[in-house]
């Protein structure tokens, strides 16, 4: 047995895994830590260090990883998943600039894909993605088209308010962004009345004609796209659970029922 | 070929349709644009230009549309969308109105009716809605008389109101229509207790017991609503995948009965 | 033909049906019209008039009924609503008392007992409310335990408050009612947060340690209400539609088997 | 019989449990009178007398039982909910600490183990909660992940703030813990927008690459969550209703194929 094979045998391992699901958990412990000013100031030192001690786990474990799988190694969505993961963590600016340090908590998503269970689970999420795509595209198109039109009707200069109005409509459709914003937080029926479309209505009387239609296409897209959601997974359990026992049972009759016309026939 | 059915074949070419979906874009692209005050400034004309140029090839494909298809152009009712979309672009005061001006964006709607998958889609919304059509009349009942009774208890004077609570309760249910848009509100839950139902109670403090049971009514309608969709959207899926297999199960069983019955009967 | 089956009949046609039916979206309308001021200002005896003539007609209408029908009349629960809609019109005080004259509007629902679409609809929400019994039992009871809890904890006085949040607490928590009221807004997660917990939680921390599960528990048991009436629909939907094929189709294998057994037999 | 026996079939009667559901409900009435001062004021001592007079009974049932049933007693989930609700009202420091008294009312939770049809309700829920575990670990993850980022992102010191913005950070993002808060209430999508994010944007612009799709990614989990409950339930549903029927059909099918068989081949 080659030191390969060796290799990859002890990473699928139960142990292993388990031993490094244990480390994932830990560091996440730690990472948890360090936004405690008042232990920082305190065992800072030490809690780094054991931050180190984990990422070199992960560093050691996908090494071995890629030694042991080779270039078959990203072939799998997973593995990616932990490399990059692991190389977000490693890149040399990651102690000064504060996203790059606060995004090294997402190793912990690699609790997901250690955990089959987890596994399955964002695998199911991702595998409900596609069948959604038409839907998703054409609310994209909606979001674009609102933003459009709101940046348009409200967002470009505004003589007949006064300066606050002016000010707060520039805030929320000053530009295509803001407008999109603006409306994601709308679908969301965020403070959409009494927080943006009553303060634009004062202004622009007619603004609830953009407004509530806009909310009710988003909505029952929405709608649709859980109605799509439930519709498949129905399916796919339905035909997991009933068809083995149908099938088993229709070959029965029909091979009986060939048996019956074979035997009349040699009659 | 006449030259008609050559124009029509000419139309329908997956060619001739992409190079269409690619005007909508860019122009969608370019009315994007037209939202950026500093690009304007700078690029205006050419800006506008490249809307009109997009604007001519809708207009021109339209009428090779209308010479190549005739009469049975409208009979389809992509074909009329695709006609009033590219319209109202048309209209002469369209460069004034900024109404108008941003209704020009909906041209980018035409992506629909240019990808068969968008259209799907759309045409499956459509679809639900005939469904939906006896709750949606009940919906209409409730909010026009929850309108009139919203307006007649709080929105026709109030001898007891301080001067900011009656122009409050002026502003939300001083009109059938101000009442139907607040109760539109009440009914996606934004603001309806802090923003409304508590300021009225402090007048009105048996308010609740109007507005807690239309909430509860219309919640219960758009529930049935979705459960609505849910079932139809299950049946057709079912209908669709299991038939197929089970009809000719079931013809191939019937059959051979029956041909083993003429056996017997034969003997 | 006795009288009362000359009525009857007449009361069961179409085009009485209809006329009843123009009769109530007329009054629909004009009811309408009372909630604006300049209208009334200048029609306001004629459309005064015009409501008393509809109520005459309704009112003629039940009484024809009740000599059609008799003592039958009362076994039709749409008969029910129908008598004590329009008796609640004709209730003397109900020109003073503004929230009488409100009611009125309640007229419109005749609609529903008039149509039988929307009846159907109705009576199809009517059937669901019964298979939830338990499940609004269980609601009712988190929410009386939910609202003497929150009653004990945060609305019996509270030492370490200022002025003003003493009085918001008597306001939200102060009485069994109160809590109650609280409780459905915040389980409709209207302002939860911003406008109850987090001023709840400056005085006590812990605050969230009954909300939040409360909002958890009644959530569950709100989707598990909706799974409810998903499943059902969705039963009565299938057997309707599968079982008739199926059913027969059963029923001629098993009589085809049967003969072909009859048949061997006899030889 | 032993006077164990006889006790077990006294405490299993019909008319026993009707009586302890009485006792109960009365409890719960007694307990609603108590967060009305002005009772307590006048009845203060009777109430608290009908009070310890309803916990005597409860105790003496638990005692009852556990004579009955011995060992036997605790092997019943619904037993050991009984014992602990009734036990936390005898805790001495209860009559003391206001958060012991208002948990008191959690004894009228015991007419969920004493009614049959809530009892059901209650494992119906119970039940479908192992199904969701992964994803409620899924969901625990996403939270921890965004607790800690949120912290160290927007929490921890921030110089650009003014005094104000900096203490509402420090209130909303200050800890883990008020970060988990803050992210529970985005996830309910309560105030999220106008409440927090546009605030927090207002120093850190690009906030919203960090909300958004937080409430994306939990939304998307609770709409699989309800997902997963809707076909759990229908799956139930479906197997108990249809299998039965089809079950006894195919055995006969079977059954009659081979008995043609089992003659053909006599002959």
């Amino acid at each position: 047995m080659s030191f390969r094979s060796r290799l990859s045998e002890f990473l699928d391992r139960a142990s292993t895994r388990n031993a490094i699901t244990g480390v994932i958990l830990f560091n996440a412990f730690v990472l948890g830590l360090e936004t405690s000013e008042t232990i920082m100031a305190e065992a800072g030192t030490l809690i780094r260090a054991l931050d180190i001690a984990c990422l070199s786990v992960f560093v050691i474990e996908i090494l071995a990883k890629l030694i042991a799988h080779g270039g078959r190694f990203f072939r799998s969505g997973w593995n990616i998943f932990d490399f990059v993961i692991v190389g977000l963590s490693l890149v040399p600016g990651s102690q000064t600039l504060s996203v790059l340090r606060a995004l090294r908590i997402l190793r912990v998503l690699r609790v997901v894909s250690v955990m089959p269970r987890l596994r399955r689970v964002v695998e199911g999420f991702l595998t409900a993605l596609p069948g959604m795509a038409s839907v998703f595209l054409l609310m994209t198109l909606i979001f674009y088209i609102g933003a459009v039109m709101a940046t348009k009707l409200f967002g470009m200069g505004c003589p007949a308010c006064t300066p606050e109005q002016a000010a707060l409509f520039e805030e929320w459709f000053g530009t295509l962004g803001r407008s999109a914003y603006s409306l994601f937080q709308i679908m969301t029926l965020e403070s959409w009345s009494m927080g943006i479309v009553r303060p634009v209505m004062e202004v622009y009387p007619y603004a609830w004609a953009f407004f509530v239609p806009f909310i009710l296409v988003t909505t029952f897209a929405v709608v649709n796209l859980v109605v799509g959601l439930i519709v498949n997974s129905m399916q796919d359990a339905h035909a997991e659970e009933a068809n083995a026992a149908t099938d088993s049972y229709r070959d029965q009759v029909l091979q009986r029922l060939e048996a019956i016309e074979r035997r009349l026939g040699e009659k």
